[in-house]
């Protein structure tokens, strides 16, 4: 009984702005920098979902990575990719999009899902650039 | 007298849609696709500048690539980074913002600034995604 | 009327070997070395097609970059992801599966659908291991 | 004392199948789709070991990375580069060619080679694609 | 309270050998091989900096990344970027400048900014090479 | 009679440093900036050797890739890696070791050996940092 990690890579583009409308330009700008910009800015996202579990006998998968990434896709990339992550994502509504938000939110969208397949959602990673990712284990805190 | 190509890359992100008012959302969709989401999407934008000279004979330079890097902030990445393509970026008004267009209208913002450092303004590479680019040649066709 | 080049990339997983029958195991190795493993071997391929034109007045485009992505994925990648490129790929059948064959097999599936979506085929990267690749123009001589 | 996690880089190329002969080609194909391909297909692997030491004080070292490159080239890539997973690999016989496999077989062949030059081996990540990896730390639940 | 992990990522080129001058030569070329080159050489390193804590209900960030880049910078990138690690660098000095001691230095430069902030540093990792990178804790061992 | 272009990637990592001792310190800083630290600098190079070619008909192949990376070693990495520019490497004395002139001074090295195994040598790319890079076509100018 050997468990082991595997994670799927899934990519989407979003727009977004880190904006308070309850504080003032200057609050804005000192905070959220040039993230506050009114009109919105984006990025490329790359997600990698991590699940842990025992290799199948008959397949040796844990869990299909193909199955994981439809998974995903439905569940969270269909709702995210080409979108406004402030306007137009309904798990993401009434909260700042910050790249820490948006990793807790994609893991509450995928929680439910992982389990009918076999192998447990353990981990979240959101690049945002190639100098920002958080990385979220559900609230566990390995280190 | 060894003519060489020097690039310096720097990066932006930024909002935009593909989308026409003027067409109905069925012709947008079917032409755009999810580009032409009303509330926008976004990329993390790759820009590669190069430059054609000759070493200098005391420095070994065609052109400083700080001072290349220096000169694409001022006239690029400071009027597009963390900014709306289509609403805030003075030399995209009134044109699409495909990635052809935009790649086309920083080679006009950067052209008379290049010159006056050395070297030549010889091509602008433009990494939107890491399946999409455009390469322009200032209207030349290397091939 | 400024000419601009678009390029995108497409990905596919293939098996095969450098070996000729018609030789012996002693020459087979000298020279193709560990590639002329009797049982095969494997890559993961990168394809990048450039396409170069000049952008439409109402959409900005050269050609749309998910359409050229689908008459790739249509005439190229259908035909060897995930396949053995000597045994299953019909445009390598009889040819050694070297990178430069199999770069210029790709070409000529794709020439004849490129010029009916507007553009002309200018140019085919393919990237076999991060050490080594190899650039088609259609038999021009750019450099 | 501080313990600190060192990790060394190696890559192969290699084919390999996911089918099962006791089953229907129906089931192969429902299951594994079209890695199921009869004639093989194949990947650029990465393989990542990790291992855990505290660093010597003469040297800095918790072992010569070279040296570690040198370990898992000798035990692991001499026997999988350019081979065919299922037909060439001893380690491999008998097992179906999943990356979890793969990982937990390369994990057993390096394990007993670690101890000797200091460190313990606690880690193996392979990345199968830029979109599948797994990771194993040798039964162990980080997290 | 759902604690998630932030990283930064950071770059630096400088110099550095590994050698001890109470070695003999053939001992250094032994132990270090050519990185005991008397005249140095050197690296293009990245360093990645993760803090844990609890997204600010008012921001949705543990600490402004650009703020902890700020950190970063002032704190370590410029004591090292474009230096001799082991000549101009004071963390370093009488120290072999492995990449393990280099990560630690790091961290025990960057301990006691990190918690003013808001989170808690939690690792450091440090890239020398494509193939070579490690991993420091501050002395935990997650694995 | 197909000409294709093939390219092989070999690695090196160099100290250096950019400093003229017939100039101020001022003037050094004001030129050459950190670059100009006395105790050097250094970096990962990255180096792209292109040769042009007809594939043979019995092997595909302009030039065995493996047979180019050894001649890459053997003439140019062999002399560089893990060196120091300015002072080991004969082919750079008494020049300034700019990317610029490093590439063509790795041009002239390896120009007399490509000829031997069949192709031409048309291009070099070398590369400093993510952000810096140099192309030299042997003095050509193709655009």
């Amino acid at each position: 009984m050997k468990p082991i990690y595997i994670t799927r890579r899934e990519t989407f583009n979003a727009a977004h702005k880190l904006r308070r409308d309850d504080w003032s330009e200057e609050k804005n700008q000192k905070v959220f920098g040039k993230c506050s910009n009114q009109n919105w800015h984006g990025h490329n996202f790359e997600l990698f979902v991590t699940v842990k579990g025992i290799p199948n006998k008959d397949t040796g998968f844990v869990l299909n990575l193909k199955k994981l990434g439809d998974i995903i896709k439905e569940t969270v990339i269909e709702k995210i990719d080409h979108k406004n992550i402030n306007l137009d994502v309904d798990f993401m509504k009434d909260k700042m999009s910050s790249t820490e938000n948006l990793a807790i939110g994609i893991w509450e969208e995928l929680e439910g899902y992982i389990g009918d397949e076999g192998g447990e959602l353990v981990k979240i990673k959101l690049v945002e650039t190639q100098n920002n990712f958080v990385e979220y284990f559900g609230g566990k805190e390995p280190f």
